[in-house]
Order: structure tokens, then sequence, then C-alpha cells
């Protein structure tokens, strides 16, 4: 038998956490603003009208970015963003770049990165290893806690013309530094905070239920989960105390990032066609596969009327043909999961009927 | 209130895990090569009578260092591998450190890598954020899971001239690639693989009673003793699956590494006036702290009994008044860990008779 081929995979180097520990950001940047060149701040656009970019240290030179998070991030988006950046940049090479926001500011963060030491679009580096040279150093400030991608190793991207829902999977796409602060989520609106925050037990669940596993992985989905659920199935999930918790379990999950499931290739085609963010996407996934999932069904309608959140029906209802035909083949396209989840006879389970019937019914 | 000052906590940078792992080392070792300078291996010295150095990608011009593990590393012993290490490379920097085995071989790789950038002497390096210069690039290879060093920011010392067992607590310390193969501690016989692997639920069950804690330590912390638990109260503990989970156990401990509580410095001074192995000094010590670990002890006691190991009585017994003077001393010495356990005011439970007579009754 021939040795399997294992993933040398890699951790983010440095990691703090606290509350309050924003404060400690001058510090972190001291040994790379030595080295030379301006810094480039990534903050989610709900930030331009608050004081969070004047707490954190910002100097003359720098470049600050607002990042329009109202949709998923696109590959045109993220081709706009490095063009303004390099001009912006004149030449020089940043000591570091930043991201204060959730997984779609901290992703155009990661490629943007990516862009700034590889030739060519974004669309070039949808996929696994595509990318060749090693990006500047990036610092991650969750502000919005769930997608894991603070610590994944990928930068998802909705590539319109393609119809296609697919990450910049690569080492060079993570960050080296996170500063986890849970102050900084506190001002979350309640639904936002849910929806994103309940993406960790997506993700996690559905790769402790795949067949592709390794031991850490498993181990560090179980405590992500654990988490989650503590967070949302107690009183306030939002109280100080579940704020830092949803930010560890996050982490952990983005650390476990493995093989996902059925829920995350018909949350793609959600985002692909409705323009849907990620994480209330994978709810209403979830809420038409009971028959695959129905432990996990079960837990997430519990923990949302605990919360007090919902999904609007009927968000599906009255689509065009070729609309529902977009959405099945944005979500089939996604194999290595659908494997993971059903075996590779997935198309018999998920045919075209069936699967456009569940999006009927959401 | 001012702002309390977090440590940024360090990662190992890649880890590669699966059963025969080691078969891709040279893929690993390929680009740290190509930089030039040879190999510095670390084997255990039971490995000079095994086919493990012929397994790895050794070439000429490598070091091969065989370290005497049969009692705990020592100050000057580290200074005399350095000198050997130094004379060997004859004026060359490593490419690479490399270690096989336990915490020993570990602890001992990662302090002869300081030493080989930082002027000076093992000892004093003894402490914290004293190492100033980066170590060469270090992998490790652990052949016999529980000690965490793998993945942890030190390297324990004994220093017999002041009675002293203490870390070279840094970042430069630990290692920047882990290869974590379960098939390599398939060797390991029964009595050291408990003792040994105990370690982790030792450290754990500490980080986790005491005041200084953290929800990402916490979580490592709480998921690694659920593998441990798992390892030592199941039928048998050396299965092939459980060689792995205690090799990931391990690893995650390393990585929740906190503070320690009562074992630890009991643990100490019976390394440092008895010479003997941690994991069975941990034991040791756990076995007449009943009182203020009932719950731990009662199971330790029962995953003992299930895997047929056993404490031989006495060992204690008839020591010189200098030698328990001694056992007290380089115990009570250990002032963050006894903080941590139960306050400041330690040494009023722990009076010289009360320790002295704990020793006695082992």
């Amino acid at each position: 038998m021939a040795t399997p081929s294992y993933r040398n995979a890699k951790n983010v180097g440095h990691v703090m956490i606290g509350q309050g520990a924003i404060a400690q950001l001058g510090e972190v940047l001291a040994p790379l603003r030595a080295k030379g060149g301006p810094a480039v701040w990534f903050f989610d656009h709900f930030f331009a009208h608050n004081d969070l970019p004047k707490r954190v240290p910002v100097v003359e030179g720098d470049v600050v970015i607002f990042v329009d998070t109202s949709e998923e991030p696109t590959t045109d988006g993220i081709d706009a963003y490095t063009d303004q950046v390099r001009k912006e940049l004149a030449g020089a090479m940043p000591c570091a770049l930043l991201a204060f926001g959730g997984g779609a500011t901290m992703d155009t963060c990661k490629c943007v990165g990516n862009l700034l030491t590889n030739p060519g679009k974004a669309e070039d580096y949808q996929g696994w290893e595509l990318v060749k040279n090693p990006a500047p150093y990036k610092i991650g400030c969750p502000t919005l806690s769930g997608t894991g991608s603070e610590s994944s190793r990928t930068g998802v991207l909705c590539n319109e013309a393609k119809n296609l829902k697919l990450g910049m999977n690569s080492d060079f796409t993570m960050f080296e530094q996170l500063v986890l602060d849970p102050d900084l989520s506190v001002t979350v609106p309640r639904e936002q905070y849910f929806f994103t925050g309940i993406d960790t037990y997506m993700h996690c669940f559905e790769s402790l239920s795949g067949s592709y596993r390794n031991v850490v992985v498993d181990a560090l989905a179980e405590k992500a989960l654990d988490l989650s659920r503590h967070v949302f199935l107690s009183g306030d999930m939002m109280a100080e105390e579940n704020r830092e918790k949803l930010m560890i379990a996050s982490y952990l999950g983005g650390l476990a990032a493995g093989f996902v499931g059925v829920v995350h290739p018909l949350s793609a085609g959600l985002s692909m066609v409705l323009h849907m963010h990620h994480g209330i996407a994978n709810c209403y996934a979830l809420s038409v596969l009971e028959d695959i999932y129905p432990v996990q069904y079960r837990e997430v309608m519990d923990m949302m009327q605990k919360q007090g959140v919902s999904l609007k029906k009927g968000i599906c209802a009255n689509l065009t043909d070729e609309q529902y035909q977009q959405l099945y083949d944005a979500s089939i396209v996604h194999e290595k999961p659908l494997t993971n989840a059903l075996g590779p006879d997935y198309r018999k389970v998920l045919t075209p009927e069936n699967v456009i019937a569940r999006f009927k019914r959401m």
C-alpha cells in the first residue's frame, strides 16, 4: 500500500486574545513598521460612522479602505479594491494589511493581499494552491464571529460571470496574526450576530458528519460546536462571556475547516443567485435539509427560537425557471463537500427536481 | 482601569498528522535543504538500536546525536550537547534541527537550538523571555506522547547546582514544524506510555483548576482532557486509534500550556532530588494530593488500575533530613503554579512539615 499524502496544515502564527486587546495593536505593529512601508487598513463600511478607526494606530501615509459588505465579496470587487490599494500605495510595498470586520471584510483583505504580490486577476486564483508568491503580512481583527475566516486558508469570492462561489485556497491566504477582542462585537445587530455566528456550528457539524476526517480537525470542530451550542442555547447569546466564547469558537472552527456537506453548496447557490449573505443562506439551506440532518435541523430551529430570530418564508417562491436552474447549478457544482456528505453518487439523491423543490420550500 | 497586557501567543507553524506521515519528511525538509547547511538530528538513545534513523532522510554531512534520556535533561547536559553539535558543524549553520523522542529529546533539541544562536550557557536562559536571537528551524517528531513539548514554548532543564528545575520559556524555543505520526509510538513500553501520556491529563486539569485562565486555553485543555480520559479509560490504551488520540491530546495540551498547580512543583522536587522522570513523578505527586485534587486523584487511580500500571511504594521512605529539605525547597520555589492553585498564601497550607509528610507517604 502506498503511503497516503498528508496535508501539512499551517497555523495562524500569533494570536492575542482578550477584552480590550485591540489597545495593544500598536505594540504588535511596531516591529512591522520598523521594516518600512505603510499599513493598509480594511474596515467594514459600518465602521465609517464609528470611532473604531480613530482608536487604532493609523498613521499618515497609511491606506484606509472601507469595504462595502452589503453583499458577499466578488472577484470583480476584489480586482477593484486591489487597483485602489495599488494606486494609493504608489509603488510602496505595505508593512502590513489589517482587517476589521466579519468574513466579507477579512476575505477582502486576504484576497487583495494575494493580488498585491501575484499578477493577474482575482478569478485566476479561485481554486487550490494557485497563489505562488507570499502576500504581505496580514493581521485579522474580527468584529463579527462565525465564519472562521480569521483562521482559515481561504478567501471566498463570488464569480458572477462563472456563476461560481469559490475560494482562493492557499497557505498564503492566511493571516499571520490575530487579535481577538470580544469588545469589537458588541455593536453587531442581533440577527446578524446569530446568522453569522451559527456558521461555525454549520461548518463544524458538516465536517464531523463527513467521511474525510482527522483527529485534530475533529477535536477542534467538536470544541467549536460545544462552544456554539453553549452560546446559542443560553439566555443571552450576546452577553460579554458569550461574545468571547463565540469568538473562540469561530477561531477554532476556522482552524478545523475541513470538508463541509450539503448545507454549504445550497448556501452557495443562494449567495450566487440571490446575493444572500453566507450565514443566513446556511440557515435557509439547513431549513430544507431536515431529512439529511434531522438532529442539527432540530437544534438550530431551537436556537433560533431561543434567541428570537427567524427566517422569512418564500424567498425562492417566485423565481424564473432559469433562476431555479442557476440555483441548482451553483449548488451541485460543489463536488467535494457533496461527496463528503453523501458519497460519490450524490447526484442520485440531489436530482434537479429534488434540489429545486427544496429551494421552493424556503 | 488600565488595559491588561495580553500575551501574544505563538502557534506551531505547520503540523502534519497521520499514520505513516514520517515518510513525507523528505518533502518537508527539501525547501530547507535548498537554503544550504546540514541538518542536525536528535534521536532518543533508544533509537540507536532501531531502524528509525535509517528510515528518515539523513544525508552525508548531517549531524546525528543520540540523546541519553535515562534522566531528565540538565543544564550541564545541554551545554555538552551544544559543544558537540558546534564542533561537528564546524562553523556551518544548520538548515534544520530535528527531534525524535519524548519530552527529554525534544527539550534537548529545543534548548540546543537556542544556544546555537545565543551566547553563553543553558542556565543563562532558564526563565522567561531571556532568549534574544531566533534559533535555527526546528522540526519535532514525537515518538512518545504526553509532555506537550512538541507544541509548548519551553524546554525544561534541571539545574543541579541551583537545585532548580526550570524551562527556557521563549517563542524561540518552539518548533516551527511538527510531524505527528502515531506509528512512531508503537514501540513504547506500556508503563512509560502511561506515565508520559498522563502528563497531558495532569497539566490540563491543573490549568483548568487554576485562577489564571482564558477561553482558548480552556477550550484546548478541555479537549485534551477528554481525549486523555478516552484513551486511559478504554480497554487498550495502546490501540492504534488510541495512540493517535493521545498524540493529538499531547499536541493540544502543549498549545494550552497555561499555569499548572500543586502536582508539577512536587513532581519537580522528585525530578531534582531523585532524578525521577517527569511523568511518573507527576503520578507520585498526585498520589499524595487526594485532599487538594480528590476527583482527579480518584480518576488517575482508576486509569492506572484499568491499564495495569502501578506505583512502587516507599520511594521517599528512607532519605536524609537534608534530602527531605531539598525536596521541599525544589517544590516550594514554584511560586506561579502554587499561587495559581492555592492563592498567594500557599505557604500556609504547604508548610515544610506538610510537604515532607506527603513525600514520606509516597
